[in-house]
Order: structure tokens, then sequence, then C-alpha cells
């Protein structure tokens, strides 16, 4: 079955890919960092750029983008939105009320001094659009990176440039495939290639303790949140907290509480890792914070609560007899096999309930629809769906799939569990991705060789549990199962081999078709600019190859321009997310 | 200074590879494999291949060549070619014959009915010829296996090929850089994938059961070749074992004999392996047969005699107390320093001589043109002197650095020979490389990273030593020197990732370079034919894609073209073998 659906994995994936209507921006650009510094007989980094690759392309090369530190401008630039949205949201309130009072404001938001909302954004709109085209200015000419977006004029050139070495020396140029405009992430494209390499060493290491150790700051806290303390530090609480009823279920909950709250920080927590790691693509970054995940609740609730508080005493039995260490697993789990029973059975009943009815999401939408909401933006903004959120999902139904096929050896009556838990799941699923949720972005079915990966981790710990288990038993046939983890084994190298690879890397089959229409290479040039320099880009068509620093200075943009540009792109990004999934998209969803 | 040799071996290697006036066949090909089955709607394998390789790159391909199986042909073509060189050397004796008698031939060597040499092989030519010509079409048309040479019209093509994925199921259409013609381990090339990936695992297996009980077989030996079983197996040598003298030579030299045999056979033994692992070029074969060496003296002679005799006690000591580990390099050098200290002397004293004045080679070329050679040609091979051959050097070089390292804490002196020895070897083997030895390929130095690799391994484990030596001896500064093995851990990773990559592929870089000539294209393509088909692929300049298998029937070359395509082969690699390295190998032996 893991063949199978790699299989189909793979083609969907190639049939998305190689999409002749489709034009996907990301197939025309690459990636190039660790450039080296800029030579004397160079302008400045664009030119640099431009030489290098116009002698290896001389005909495919079409233009460069150069890597700018945003922090700055991208600051202006969110704020001028922020009071952008706060005056269309003003002057729609204004607009509704009967009595024709202007909407006020306080200086912190319920004290100090009261002022009208829609000239202080107006103010504050006149101050900061200068500020943000000189700070663009100097972002685009004196904050360059050492990193650059290729485009090139065919998608070929494309993907045989991003697998190919450049530089005799191999950590220079280095090259590899551009993330979509909307998945990528800037500040992390500028990273030199080994300071990429040093803060993915420090980000494994904080997540090896965090895995090893999350239970320490939680007990910690459980600790010095008795109810004694919480009386010292709130003392107008003691009277509610003295009463027998109240005390009882306070002292129960605390640490449920504490240990919920912890739970709940940890995908953002490893998200945040993840994206501090230096991943160019959102996509990228939520399967390494799915990995991350995976391997928390791996160790943490499977391990720890099937070895649980044994776990000192097997280590010292280990010691004595080192062989007992295959009859570990098969020992602890028939321990166990009610509490996972009962909670796979929770995660069924209960979780696709919530998951089809999405309770809060219903509930929040109508709450802002009723009290915040003024503008058609704003309403569009409360009534997105989100995305799919695989960063948690995946290593939750992968945790799944782990205890079901471990306990089955122990607990058979677990697999109808598993059974109506996947089948449930996936019409409950298949109708999510369908109708309800809205991607935001498209990896053409990268999750999949992450998945697949880790069920057959899943797969090789269960024969591992099921050989200690018949060992335990002393079942007469069971060295018979013994070839089972290295055929397991086998299986995953095979897969890789054969599969992995086209999901690294484009195959340059599937982008040898011609397209239907010959893509504007402008429109795909203008993509990837980042939203908060999308005003200091040239607009022209026909020009070429635009020094982006000068011809800024030559036609300075409108100030209605950028007005126009952040409206639009605002719209349309805001269209895209609710009017439903591209076709692109469709084509991984039904995966 | 790794850094700075690293660094100048890589400004080397892509000097030579850019070279504009050097036309590098190689640089014009990819290998591809794992080709999958021909479609119904394709004539055969090369229509296949040519109409893939043209759909991907339109402009750039130029040609393709079906890997076959050569193995019956080859047979058929070495032995005619053995005829040619027999009735060349008879009709040479004839002709400086003084009494004008033919020479005479004996059926068994030195038995059986005496014949006319120069009719005999004349007559066996005219068998041979025909029967060749049948085996090469039946090859051409009929032994095709699922891999194909791709010739392309530039070289950044191929560079960029070589390098890409091209089938949407990564382990079809596989491709590779092609070695040199003149390397090609043609068989290696057809292997698919899989059968290559099973093969190394054995290889492996195979060596790692050879390194750990190599000592078995020849004990083993020495235990039955005593002059008792001697005596018995050959009774006429009785009367001469029996005298004193002889009988405690006898005695003491078997042991050394049977050891010596057995080391002579090892690189043979290693080679043989390496080749079979499915290896596409004879450098790579070269490289690996010297990593599998290096293992084997690193073990059995460095480790085996260090710890030696003491290895079964010390694991006993060592599952007392686990911390020994660090320790026991430290305690056990000091006991072997006299004997290494004595091995490097003798490698510096007499090693260096024998290699100068290479009295084997002397001898046997003297004896071979006194009483064998008639021809030229035949002269030309006595005198050639072969290549450098790196398989035994560079391990048995690579121990000795390890050799001085390890002990240079422990016996200081060593230094000084270790420092003659290299001293001494640079002049030394610049002047062998320079003026006497003739490489029969060339890899651009890819044998640096290799080297590279195992002297930073040198280094470490001499680092480790040091530390245990320190302990042992309580000295009180010990700790500082832990950080060298993790510094020198993140040197090799750091290396590896700048240089070696560009190592293992062609950098884009070096092949931007337009030629100074335009090659000729169907003269790249000829130089890939192997020998023994080499006389029915077609000779026409014109053809721009010849069906090898349809224009052999229509145009069969005369049988005189054939002799003289032998010969012309023959005579021209003896002349390039004698005549000094052509301008790239030169550029490599400077290294």
């Amino acid at each position: 079955m893991l063949w199978k659906a790699y299989n189909h994995v793979s083609e969907l994936r190639g049939t998305a890919l190689s999409a002749p209507d489709v034009i996907m921006p990301e197939q025309y650009a690459i990636v190039v960092r660790d450039i080296p510094a800029v030579p004397k007989t160079r302008k400045d980094r664009k030119d640099q750029v431009d030489s290098y690759f116009k002698s290896l392309y001389a005909d495919e090369f079409y233009d460069s983008l150069v890597i700018t530190d945003n922090t700055e401008v991208n600051i202006i630039w969110e704020d001028l939105t922020k009071y952008r949205n706060k005056l269309a949201h003003a002057e729609a309130k204004f607009a509704a009320s009967k009595t024709r009072t202007r909407p006020t404001n306080k200086k912190y938001f319920i004290f100090g001094k009261k002022f009208d909302t829609i000239d202080y954004c107006n103010k504050m709109i006149a101050t900061l659009v200068p500020k943000l085209k000189k700070e663009q200015q100097k972002t685009i000419r004196g904050k360059q990176k050492d990193s650059a977006l290729i485009f090139f004029t065919n998608r070929k050139a494309a993907t045989s440039a991003a697998q190919t070495i450049h530089a005799k020396k191999a950590d220079t140029w280095t090259v590899g495939e551009a993330p979509e405009p909307r998945q990528m992430l800037w500040r992390n494209l500028g990273l030199e290639f080994y300071q990429w390499q040093l803060r993915q060493d420090i980000v494994y290491l904080i997540v090896a303790l965090t895995i090893l150790f999350y239970m320490i700051p939680i007990t910690f806290i459980t600790a010095f949140t008795t109810l004694e303390k919480l009386k010292i530090i709130l003392p107008f609480m003691s009277p509610v907290v003295d009463k027998a009823m109240v005390k009882s279920v306070l002292e129960g909950s605390i640490p449920q509480i504490v240990l919920i709250a912890f739970m709940a920080l940890l995908p953002k927590f490893l998200m945040f890792l993840s994206r501090t790691e230096g991943i160019p693509s959102v996509s990228r970054a939520v399967r390494a914070s799915s990995g991350k995940h995976f391997y928390f609740i791996i160790l943490n609730v499977f391990i720890g609560v099937t070895i649980g508080g044994t776990l000192f005493s097997t280590i010292k039995d280990l010691q004595k007899n080192p062989k007992q260490i295959w009859m570990l697993l098969g020992k602890s789990i028939p321990e166990n096999a009610t509490f996972f029973l009962s909670f796979v059975a929770l995660k069924l009943f209960v979780g696709y309930g919530i998951e089809l009815s999405r309770p809060f999401s219903f509930f929040m939408f109508y709450v802002n629809k009723r009290f915040f909401c003024r503008t058609a933006a704003e309403e569009k903004k409360a009534w997105a769906p989100g995305d799919m959120n695989y960063a948690t999902r995946v290593p939750n139904d992968l945790l799944i799939v782990t205890i079901v096929l471990c306990y089955s050896v122990i607990a058979p009556v677990i697999i109808l569990f598993g059974v109506a838990y996947f089948s449930l799941g996936w019409l409950v699923l298949r109708n999510q991705a369908l109708n309800v949720y809205i991607p935001s972005y498209e990896s053409y079915g990268r999750m999949w060789p992450h998945m697949h990966a880790r069920i057959l981790a899943a797969l090789i710990i269960y024969q591992f549990t099921m050989i200690g288990a018949f060992s335990l038993k002393q079942f007469y046939y069971a060295p018979l199962v013994i070839p089972l983890p290295i055929l397991s084994i086998a299986f995953a190298i095979v897969c890789r081999r054969k599969f992995y690879y086209s999901f690294c890397h484009t195959p340059l089959e599937v982008v040898c078709a011609e397209m239907r229409e010959t893509p504007n290479l402008r429109a795909i040039y203008k993509e990837f600019i980042p939203p908060c320099l999308r005003s200091e880009y040239p607009d022209e068509e026909a020009q070429p190859v635009p020094d982006a620093s000068s011809a800024s200075l030559l036609q300075p943009p409108e100030y209605k321009d950028l007005i126009k540009s952040v409206e639009e792109k605002e719209s349309q990004s805001l269209i895209s997310n609710l009017w439903g999934p591209t076709p692109e998209t469709e084509a991984s969803n039904s995966v």
C-alpha cells in the first residue's frame, strides 16, 4: 500500500508540475546563495550576478533579483498597512453611523488622550509614505545580501540550473530551486551557508533538549502553582479559593491546565525554531516542524507512557541482562493497552466531531462580524478558514498509526478503532480539504516522503515490538518474524532510491512540455518582489533588464500608485484565499 | 597545510578541466543507465534513447551509443590480436634469421606436433576475421544493455545534463559523467542500478571479512607447509631437506614466504573486488581498491601490531572498566615504538633506492630484449614503465603518515624519519612522475579528496592517542587537547562542503570557456567505441546519426580495413604510452 501510494503521489506530482496551462513562477527561477564579494570590475551586486549568469547561460538568462535585508522597510510597511486598514475601518464605521459621529480612539487602547481616528490615520499615512520610500531606496541600494533570485526564459534551463554545481569552490554560488513566491521566507533567503548550517545544529540541539526535558519545566511550574502559593501571590482570591468545592476542582485541574498550556505552546515553539533554522520556504518549515513534533510525541507520549515510571528500574534490569532489550516494549505494552485504546477512541469520537463542526471558528466568525468587522475585506478575513495546518495534524495522525500498529499484537481490538479512525478521517478530511480549508502554499506533494518515512518507522517499531511480545510468550515460531524488520528497511531504501530524488528536485522530464501560453516573464519577475518593496521596482513591460536602484531614482512612483498597488495586492490575495483553490492546488488536494 | 593543498589541487583541477586547447571527449558525453524497456512505438533501444534525449535537448543532443554485452566478441577479438602479434613476431624472426629457417611451434608449448608458425597464424586469422564480423553484428543488434552513452554538441549541456534528474521515477534514466574512453570499464557500464548496489554490498561484506580474518588462512597454510608435510608430498626432496643447514633456513623462511605471497596477492584481490563492484572507470576502481587497502593495513598492520597479542586480555579489561578505552592506544604504543621506527627507516632507506633504480624493470627489459622481442612494437611494450600504481602506493604512504603521527607523542625521534621519508619521497616521486611513469588514465585530481580524508582520519587517531598517552601519564594539562579532535572533525566537514562536490561533478564554471578549435564530434564519438567493435561502426564523417546495425549491413568494411584499424589502434596507444604524457596529463602530474 505504501508503494502504491508513493507511486500515486509521484504521478500526481509529475502531472501537477508539468501542467501546460498553469504558469508556476517558481519554475522559472532559482535561488543562488553565498555569492562572493563584489569584484572591483563590477558596479554592484546585481551587475556581478547578471554578468556571471549571462556568461553561463547566454540565451536562457532573463534577469536577477538581489535579496535585500528588509527588516526595517518591512516594519514601516506593516505600520502603513495597519494604519490603512484602520482608516478603512474607521471610514466604513463613519459611513454606517446614523448619528454621523466621527469614530475616535484613545492613545493607549482605553487610556490617554482621545483623538479623531480618520484624521489621525491620514496624518500617520502621510508621514509614513515618504519614510517608506526613503527606506525602500536605502534597502535596495545599500542592504543587499549575498543571495539572489535568478530568472530564466524557460523552465528547462531553470530546472537544470538548480541542480548543477556552478562554481569551482562548491560553497560559493550555491543554487537551489526557488520557493513559491507566496511562501518565500525572504529573511532566510539571505543567509550564508555556514550560518545556516550552524543555526541548524543549534536548533537540533535545542529540540533534543526540549524533547528530553520538556516535562521538567512543567513539573517545576506545577510545583509553584499550588493553591497555597496562589493565595500568597493573589491574596484577594483567597475567599473564593478557600471554599471546599472550588478548592478540590482547582487542585485537580491546575496541573492539567499547566500541561495543556505547555502542549499548546509546543507547535508554535517548534515552528519558531524551524523558521529560525534558516529554511527558505514555509512548506519546508512546516515539514521540519512536523518532524520535530513527531519525535516529540513518539518519545514523550508513546514511549513515555509505555515505559513510563518503570524506565529507571528497566535500565537496571538491562544492565544485568542486556538481551532483555528486545523484550522491553513487548513487556511494557500490555500494561498500557487500555489507556491507548481510550486515547484512540477519544480522538475518533470527539476529534472528528470538532473537526467537522469547527465550533470555535464558527463562534469567532459571528463575534467578529457582529462587533469588529466594518469593511468587506475585514469580513473576508474573518471568514477565511486558513489551511490544513499540517505541522500538528500530520504528527498526531502518525502517533495514532504507531499506537495502533504497536498495540495490535497485544490488544487486537485497537485495530477496529484504528480502521474506524482512518476511514472516518478519509471522509472527513477529504471534505475539509476540498470544501473548507484553503491552502496557503503548494509544495506539490513534498509532504508525502516525510509521512512515508515515518509510517515506515512506525512499522519497524511495531515489528520489533512484535518480536519482543512473541519472545516473552515463548512463542515457538517467533524467529520467523525476524526477517520482517530487515525487509522493511530494504523496502525503505528501495523507495527512497526510486521516488525520493524526484521529490527533492524537479525532474527534467516534467518541465520539457511546451506551455500552452508563452509566460509573461516580467509578471513572473514581479511576483517575487516582496510587497514591502514592490513600489520601488519599475512597472514597464518593455524594459528588459531594469537596474532597480537607478530606475527608481529616474522614475519615482507616484504616491497614488503606491496606495493602489498595496490595495490591489491585498484584495487579490484575499480573493484568492476566499474563492477557492486554483487548479494546481486542487490536484494536490485530491491526494 | 591540508587546506592549502586542497585549494591548490582544486585550482589545478579547474585549470586542467577548462583548458581551451585540449579536447577531452568525456566532457561531451554522459552515461545514462537503467533505461526502461523499449516501448512498442520505438524501433529499438537506440531509437528510444535518441527520441528521449532529442525531446529534452532539441539543440544540444548529438548522438547516442548503446552499451552492448561484448564478452564474446571481446574473446574473439583478443584471440585475433594474439595471433596477429604472433604472426608479426614470427615474420620478424624469419626475416632476421641468417639460415632462412621458418620459425616453428609445438602444439602444447613444448610437446605435441610441430608446425609452421607463419602458416598457422595466417590460417587462424583467416578463420577468426569472419567470425569476429559475425559476432560484432550480433552484438550490436542483439546484445544491447539498458545503458547508453549520450553525446552533446557542447560541454555545458553535457555537464548540466550529468547532474540533473531526468525521469519522474528517479531510478530510471539515471545519468552520470562519462569516464575517459581509455579508462572505461565497458562491462560495468551496462549494470543496472540495483544490481550494482547489491554487488557493492556483497563486496563490502567480503572486504570486511577479509580484513578481519586475513590472518586465519595464512596461519592455516603455514601449519600445513611444515617440512614434515613437504617431505610426504614431495618425497624426492627429502635428501636435500634433511641437510641441517637447508633445514634450518627452510623452517625459518616458510612462514615468511607464505605471508609475503598472501600480501602480494592482496592488491590484485582488492582490485578484482573493486572491479566486480560495478565501478565504471579504472580510476574509480583504483580509488576504491586503495581505500580497501588502507583499511586493511591500518587494521592489520597498525592496530594489529600495536595492540597485537594483548587484544583479548585488553577486551577483558575493558569489560571491567569501560573508561579505559581512551587509554588503550596510549598504553600499547610505547611497547611497539622500536618496531615502527625500524619499519619507517627501512621504507626510507631501501624503498626509495629500489624505486629510483627500478632493478626488476631494468633486468626484465634486457632479458626481454635479448631473448623475446623481435618486432619494434614488442620492444616498446617491454620498455613501457607503466603508471604510478596508486592503488598500493597511496595506502602504504598513508600508513606511514598514521604511524609517524601516532608514535610522535611517545618516540619523537620518529618525526625525523617521517620528515626524511616524505622529503625524499617528494624528490624521488616527483622525478618518477615527471620523467618515468606514464599515466594510463587521468582523473583530474580526484585521488586528492580520498587522500585528504584519510590524512585527516590519521590526524584524528593521533589526537585520540595523544589524549590517551597524556591521561596515562596523568599530565596536568591533558584536558586542553580534548578540543583538537572536535576541531579536526569540523575542519573535515568544512573542507568537504567547500571542495568535495566540485571533485564529484564538473562545475559549470570551468566548462563555459569557449574551445580554441571547434571539436570534431564524430571523432569524439568514435573514441568511445570499444576496440573490439570499432570496425562495425561506419567511418563517414558526413553521416550525422548513423544507425549502427543497418549501416554495417549496407557497407561491410573490408578485411584490409579491419587489420589496418586494429594495427593503427595498437601502435597509436603504444606510441602515446611511450613518448610521454599528453599536455592534459602533465597538468595533473605537477600536482
